[in-house]
This record gives C-alpha cells, structure tokens and sequence, in this order.
C-alpha cells in the first residue's frame, strides 16, 4: 500500500468517513450508490482507503470503464492484492484493464505468496547509481519523483546488474556537500531482506533497526522492491489478530467479525471446538475410573471444578505469555530451558498460594455429610495438596506446549487457552484423585 | 524514535546483534563492557536501538562524561522516555546532561502522559510559511535537513501563530511547479490529532489514513509536534501484547517474559488466579447443592468437567473475538446487538453440534453402573440437551462480557479466557443438573 498523501481523509473528508462508518452494514447497490455521492477527490482518498476485500466488492458493483480508471489508481502491490480475492478466471479480466507496464508488475507480485516480502513490497522504488554526483542523483529524483513511487525517503543506489550495492536516505543525499558522489555518501551493504521471508519476520527486522523501509532482494542480490513500515502496520495488526484468535481456540478469521457470515463463522469456530471436546473425552474417562472413589466419599466430588480450573487458569496464563514472548522474538527454542526453570519457580509458588486458600476454604465452610466432616483437616490437605501440584503442573504445560508445537512445525499460538485447560483438566483429575487415594484411604476412602 | 538512517544494522552490525542478544543475560558491568567492544557507528546504532529502560540501565553503568554524549545523541522523544523510567531525583541529573533546546524541548514533553500522542510526539518536524515559492520553500528544507529533524517526507505549513495551515509531502513539493507557492501546493486543513490522545487510537488514525505520520496540534490548533508511524508500530505491538496478556488472564507485563524477576511474575499472576479461584468456589456451592442428585446417579458426576469445559471454550472463544474486533475499532459499544445476534445464532449451531457429537459419546460408550445403563437413552438426552444450552450459553457470556466491561469503563480485555470459563463453568454446573432433574426425576434421580 501506497502512504496517503497527506491530504487524505480532509478536507470534506467527513462524508466518506460516514459512509466508511455505514460500510459493513450496505448490500453493493447502496455502496456504489453512496460512493458516487463523493467528490472526485473524496472518492480517491475514500477508495484507496477501503482493504482489497472491500475494494474489489464495489468494483465488481461498477461499470467496466469506470473500473479501469480506478484499477489503475491502484499502486501495484495493492493491485496485486485486490486481484488476490478474486477468483482466477476474474482476474484475467481485471488484469486486461491495467496498462501494459503496471500488469508487467502486478503479474511479477502474484508470483509471491502473498504473506512473504515479496508479496508485501512494491516495485517502485527510487533509485540511482553509484557514480552520479549528489546534485546529479537531487536532480533524477526530482523527476522520478514525478512519477508514481512509494516513497523516496529512501535512495537505493543499483549497479548495472540491479545488484543492491547501498542505500542514502534522501535526507541525507539532500544534506550533503554537493561535490561529492553518491557512493561517497551511500551506506555499503545495508540490512536487506530476501523475497520469500515471511512477513511477520520482515516486520521483525523493521522493527529491530526502525527502519522506514527495507529492500527486498533475491537470491542473487538483485533488488526486487520494498517494503515500508505502514505497510507492516497493517501486518503487525493482523498477526496480533490471529495470535489473539487463536489463542481463544478459533481458526483465524479472514475477515472483520461482523462480516463473517454465520456458516463461515461456525466453521472457524466449531473445528477447535470438537477437537477440545473429543479431547474431554479423556476426562469423562478418568472420572470413570474413579468412580469407586466418588462413590465412597462423594465429598471429592464437590471439589473438582473447583481443582481443575485452577490447573487450567495457571496454563492459560503460561501459554499466552510464552505465545507472545516467542512472537515478539524475546524468546527462542532454545530459551524452553530457562522458561521451564522460570516456570518451577512461579508455578509453585502460585500453587502454594492457592493451596493455601484453598486448605482455608474447606476447614472454614464444611462441606458433605457429617461422617466426611470428621475427617475435614485430611480433605482440606487432600485438597490444598492436590491445588500445589495441578497448579504447577498448568504452568510448566501452558509454558512447554509452544515450544513443542514450534519445534514441530506448528504455529505455538495453537496452544490455546482452551487447549491448555483441556489438557490440564485430565491431568487434573488423575493428581486429584492419586492425592486423595493416598491421603484418605482408611478414612474417607 | 527517529526512524534510523539506513545503514543502521550495518556494515559490521553482528557484532552488536550478539551483544543484543546476549543482552537480557548480562549483569551491568558485562554490558558495559560489551558496549565498549563496538566501533563509534556500531555503538551509536546499538545505543539507540535499545529501549528506553535498557538505555537507562547501559546509562547507569557509565561514567557521567560519556553519559552526557549519549544522552546528548537522543531525540528529544526518545529522551524523554528514557526519563520516565528513572526516579524524580534522577531525573534533574540526566536532564542537567542535555543540552538547552533540548531540554526544554524534553521537560516539555515530559508534561503529556507518556501513553498520550504528547507523549509520542517528536517536536522536531520540519516548517514552511504559506507564502513561500515552491523554490524558497526546497532551499529552506534543505538547511533544516542538515538539522537532527525526524522526517523530511511530511512539511508543514504554520501560520505566525504557529497555528497547522496545510500540508505538504516533500514529494510533492519536490515535483512541483518552481513558480507556484506553498499555500498552491498544501492541502490544507490536514487530519491531525489533540495533543492529549491516547496512543491507541493514534494509531488507529495513522492506520485509517494510511499516514506516514500525524501532526499534533493543541486546542487552539497550534502545532506541537508529529507522530511517526515507526513509533506506531512499536504502539501496535506493545497494545496488542497487553491485550494477549490480559486474555491469558494475567496483568500486562511491563517487560520481556524473561526480563521479568520470579516475585514481579508471581505479581502479575497471583490477583488474577486468586480472583478466579476465589470465583470457583461457586462451582463447589453449586456441585454441594447437587450433592443429593449426585449420590442417586454418579454417572452424572462423570460427565461434569466434559459439560463445563464446553461452555468455558465457546466463551473463550466468542470473548477472544469481540475483544480483538473491538481493539481493532471494528466493533463499537453500540454494535452489541448485533453481536448477541451474531453469537444466539453461532452458539446454537456449535451447541447443537457438539450436542450431537456427545449423544453418540454417551450411547456408543456407556458409562456408569448396570443400573444407570438401562436408562442410557435418558442420560444421552439429558447430556446433549445439556451442551446445547451451555454452549449457546458460553458464547453469549463471552460476547457480551467485553461489551459490560467497557460500558462499567474497564479495559474489555479482561473478560479473559479464565474469567469467561469460570462464570459459564457455575453456570454449566446448574444447567446440566437443572436439565438433569427434567429428564430423569423418576429413572434415574
């Protein structure tokens, strides 16, 4: 995506803001129909505004001619993400009202996997050579300028072969003595990114260097294009979004949550869903199996939600915290050992905590029959024992399972929530019910 | 931040990445002593990668010579959050290290809220008169280039009173027509933000507009200063992780995980965990009520944490969603309606699903004694019926609980995946024997 010229949104900006207001909300008729209430200079800021989706849903509302002209506003990263959404016989179509050179770039763009580098930058950068003078390169920029490019903040210096040789912010080719050439002034070998890393680790490198841009170049150090920081705004945007969705147990959305009809809605939801739920099975499974003990001291029963969610609560904080760390390169692989002793640490003392309050819980609020009530202080440790372990145990799960989703390949914000809870509710119920069989049994048991 | 000049990172940078990875293991004086091993231009791209605490922290180690250079390579944006991190009394020492301009420009920032667009701001942006030729306008930037400005891409245009005219980006400037004046050129009345924003949705109007950056003007619309949108990604991330955080029910770290000492995490996490134990003592009330149906039919018991665990997902799931759309300005207050609808009609369907899925559990795998099997049908029912309602149920809390927070004025991010999971797990408890006492009065009750 192209910056907006400063202008955008303003001045009269306020009808489009309204009409943006009342998008989601119109069938295409009533779209096309407030669109071409807009000022010419409206309508651009107000297109070029509006995300692939939602752009290539008014086309479609259009007549053939006035989808050309605003085809062809489209810087050609944007082009070849509209043409993304569509199907791949449309796209033939909406690809013949390019002009001959921006279809040469869009077709080069739809060759990468729209979440790599390559798929994220655009081809029209700013650039010069080596041996021109400073005043040379001021004087080329001012008419490439002219033309559209993504940004000219920042000066790529090519030779011959494309190859990237440095880079000169504009601000300082335009601060320097003007005798000088622009490899005087270049930074050799900048930081540079190849054109199939993926973009979440391309908005890392952004942001470790606060870079305004980053070329992008392939394997044989050719400069392919680049990509700007707003454009990683919107990436960081969305992957915070998807590790937040999935970290609640959903399949990522695709779209904004009132635009994803019902079906769509199930479908993003109920996979997880059954997944978790076969999955409790097993607790179903371990109650079965100490059933006789329930039976015997139905007491112990009581206490389970109660038990097993602490287990649960203790892991969903441990995953999310190490879902984000990883996201946001604090933590690595091969940091899982110093996360576990961080774990031991905070899990136990945790589970201490809650043992205790839970110890006080049932010796202060009896509960059961009158023959369990005699053996009150043997089930209040029963209970608070059990509380130490399943907490603990939570957080080395929660803590642990992104680390071997990560190291098998997976994407470790999949250690939901849910998932970790699932787990620890099984696990839970076994801890319990051992404590218990080796506490009260001759009393209770 | 001021976005870096190209070349940060390199040549020789990876020196400075295994210093900055090795960063969170050394004590003080290793830093200190590792910064030392780094040429001039490496340690002056290392020092100002770094945040603002860990500047605070190599600062504290140096001698205060070599403190005052670089304190004195800060802008004035960046120093004044490295101030925030220090005491009071520290404070006055580092600001007696800058020098005049910068210092006032720093205790003027100092006065926004550091999570305010004030406190984003830089006040270095470059300024033009309206009247100036397209000429005058260039030849003066060109001096103010030379100056430690933080972007030249965005010029704007004061009146005498320092009041926001226009716009212009030095693009379009640069291609312009030498006879025109900066007041032909400008777009005038700008999007701009009030001072006193929060930085969330700053960012939000940054990435509305698709801005490179955004001025800040005070009530009387003079121009204080612009936000970048390189700080807005550092907003972006640090927003989203706190939302991820809260939703893993813990409160936001104020550092990397494993920055943060075993006491300040058990900090983070014991209010929580506690609150939401202390909660479940609901479910130990609500299963002791029971206790009488319990004890007529244990089978019921075997099916508890099953039944409640798909109310805590289905609402772990619906909060996870409304929270993110929400942050993401997608949802409003005012859209509740059209959520609960959303979420009646997602809920039912996920309800009846998983309805299904545990009918042929139940019937396909019996549980519990001889007696309780003559009855599986019944018992089948009474678990399906069961789920329907508690995860319809689940999805309904988990939707509308953001929505009540952020209309009581709390952070709707801490209708976290625990939190949901304990009020639908109460809830479930009473459902499924409410359901239970139905169906089976007679058979099995």
């Amino acid at each position: 995506m192209t910056a907006a010229e400063p202008g955008a949104g303003a001045p009269g900006g306020l009808v489009g803001a309204e009409l943006l207001d009342a998008w989601p909300l119109l069938d295409r008729e009533e779209k096309v129909e407030g669109f071409r209430l807009l000022s010419p200079a409206e309508a651009e800021d107000f297109f070029l505004g509006l995300d692939a989706l939602a752009q290539a849903d008014l086309l479609a509302g259009l007549p053939p001619a006035e989808r050309q002209i605003w085809m062809r506003q489209l810087a050609p990263d944007d082009a070849a993400d509209l043409l993304q959404t569509l199907s791949e016989d449309q796209r033939g179509a909406y690809l013949a009202l390019l002009d001959e050179r921006a279809r040469k770039e869009v077709v080069a763009l739809l060759a990468y996997a729209e979440d790599d580098a390559g798929g994220l930058m655009s081809p029209r950068f700013v650039r010069v050579r080596p041996d021109m003078s400073v005043d040379e390169a001021i004087a080329y920029l001012r008419r490439q300028a002219r033309e559209r490019v993504e940004t000219i903040y920042y000066v790529y210096v090519l030779d011959g072969a494309q190859r990237l040789l440095g880079v000169v912010s504009f601000r300082e080719l335009f601060a320097a003595q003007p005798g000088l050439t622009v490899r005087d002034v270049m930074h050799a070998e900048p930081v540079r990114v190849l054109a199939d890393l993926d973009q979440e680790s391309v908005s890392q490198v952004i942001a470790d260097h606060d870079l305004a841009a980053v070329p992008v170049v392939d394997r044989e150090g050719r400069m392919q294009g680049i990509v700007t920081v707003d454009d990683i705004v919107d990436v960081v945007r969305e992957e915070a979004t998807e590790d937040i969705q999935k970290i609640g147990g959903t399949v990522a959305l695709e779209a904004p949550y009132l635009h994803v009809g019902l079906l769509a809605m199930v479908g993003k939801r109920l996979p997880w869903l059954s997944v978790l739920f076969v999955g409790q099975f097993l607790t179903t499974a371990a109650m079965s199996y100490f059933e006789g003990e329930m039976a015997r001291a139905l007491v112990l029963a009581v206490f389970i939600p109660l038990i097993i969610s602490s287990g649960g609560n203790s892991g969903a904080q441990a995953s999310t915290l190490v879902i984000r760390a990883m996201g946001m390169g604090e933590v690595r692989l091969r940091d899982w050992w110093r996360v576990l002793q961080r774990e031991l640490g905070v899990g136990l003392v945790l589970g201490l905590v809650l043992g205790a309050i839970g110890l006080a819980r049932v010796l202060l609020w009896p509960a059961g029959s009158a023959q369990t009530q005699k053996h009150e202080l043997l089930l209040a440790i029963t209970v608070a024992t059990s509380l130490v372990w399943i907490v603990l145990w939570g957080a080395i799960v929660g803590a642990m399972l992104p680390f071997l989703l990560r190291r098998l390949g997976f994407d470790p914000a999949s250690a939901s929530a849910p998932f970790v809870a699932t787990l620890s509710d099984v696990t839970g119920i076994v801890i319990y019910f051992s404590v218990a069989t080796v506490l009260l049994t001759g009393t209770l048991l």
